[in-house]
């Protein structure tokens, strides 16, 4: 078992003196998803949640469509990094050997860039959900993130990924030092409770590059709320999913990018004032 | 020509009250590597020295070991991003291939996983490199980043990786949305320019994540500065490649992490005070 944080030594350059000390930093570990025996992908991760980044990714990536998929998960630990190895039942392990043979194209046949980049852009589902939210609950869910982030509080290293559920408040939050990773373990760790990401709201405190908005929208998430700016390309993709993209949240409020009929004002609030 | 900026507008939500308004974002564009006509991998990234960023990656890879072994270079506009369309010289050409054929790997092996994090976690070759700063070049050189990050200067939502060079300061600094593509940007300006890396302090706005350790380990870079924090196995990585790293570089200071001996006291300041 890795601890998802390690403590080091350091010496800082301060104020113009150099002083020996300590500093607790976030563990990084090379993770390699093979499904059935093939390899799949590698990806820099914390060591922490891999049951929930192993289904979560096999779900983003669209590898599955539901936990109950795969089989079999066995988290091998090796000296150089982890391997998670999936095993999918029939027809879904044919199925997926297809895929791979087709991702791996033959050998210089001229088209396959525009293949990647078909691949790479895939439009995601439009997301129809017609739930709404008011300004105050996704304020009262940014503050509450804080508090629930661990591996950040012992580093400021760590991206989060949560889901707000109405009524519940945040329900799961997962960390890791990649924030496509985060979003991974947020996607399995939901599925495997059987929690729908429909009704409620996925928040990161990264930036939105446009792989956050389409395993958002991969996992049927209405509305995605990040602490940073978007991409141009992550607003556009929002824009065709469906889904109300929210960024630059800051203690004092938010910018919404797209779909904002899902924002309502909170009316009660003008009877108050 | 793709701009690698957008403005767009959203809706503010801001001391309880919203107003529409407008935000300049970075653009992020699909970019697939091909070479001699096979895919090799999709970046999303700034369409923005797209020429400094297929010189780059294709060193900082292995896919290259000097810009030479490039024949031909084609950036070529699609609708859903941008391809470009490398082509290498022999014996290069199928070296390539040969690789590529390599990681695809046989289907089911089961030694998969392992032969993927042997390959993700390469060892980099050992830099000897002698050369010594003072930290207060090192200061200089972090206080000259922000005028020169231009993208960054309309957006505050891309990374910057820059190349110091003793007594000359800054020289290249080069932009995108992605941390990763930012290091390779900058490593293909260098050796489009053929400037050696030897000598010089890579310094990046972002965290350090291994696969940056690796990229700056590929290019020689003696010294990598980063704004914020390491991962623990990036420190691990550049302590065995010989690289010094510091990270967690404010305006009062720095820390350093590993091969602290290439950074020395300004004893000149001794003098004076």
């Amino acid at each position: 078992m890795i601890e998802p944080v390690r403590t080091v030594g350091e010496i800082a350059w301060r104020g113009g003196r150099f002083v020996a000390g300590q500093r607790t930093i976030p563990e990084e570990t090379a993770v390699a998803f093979t499904y059935n025996g093939s390899s799949y992908a590698v990806m820099m991760a914390t060591p922490h949640d891999l049951e929930d980044f192993a289904v979560g990714f096999s779900l983003t990536e669209g590898i599955i469509a539901s936990p109950d998929e795969i089989e079999r998960l066995e988290i091998v630990e090796q000296d150089i990094g982890i391997e998670l190895r999936l095993w999918l039942a029939e027809p879904h392990a044919t199925a997926f050997q297809e895929r791979r043979r087709y991702l791996a194209g033959p050998t210089g046949c001229g088209l396959c860039g525009i293949e990647t980049l078909t691949e790479a852009m895939r439009t995601p589902a439009r997301i129809r959900d017609t739930v709404r939210f008011r300004p105050d609950e996704i304020m009262r869910a940014l503050h509450s993130l804080n508090g629930l982030q661990e591996i950040n509080g012992q580093t400021r290293a760590v991206h989060g990924a949560a889901f707000y559920q109405p009524g519940q408040g945040i329900i799961v939050l997962r960390e890791d030092v990649g924030r496509h990773n985060a979003l991974d373990k947020l996607a399995g760790a939901l599925a495997r409770s059987s929690c729908s990401a429909r009704g409620g709201v996925g928040l990161v405190t990264s930036r939105l590059s446009v792989e956050m908005v389409q395993k958002a929208a991969s996992i049927g998430l209405p509305m995605l709320v990040a602490i940073s700016a978007p991409t141009a390309l992550a607003v556009r993709i929002a824009e065709a999913a469906g889904i109300t993209l929210v960024a630059v949240a800051r203690s004092d409020g938010f910018e919404i990018f797209t779909h904002p009929a899902r924002i309502e004002e909170d009316r009660s609030l003008h009877v108050v004032a």
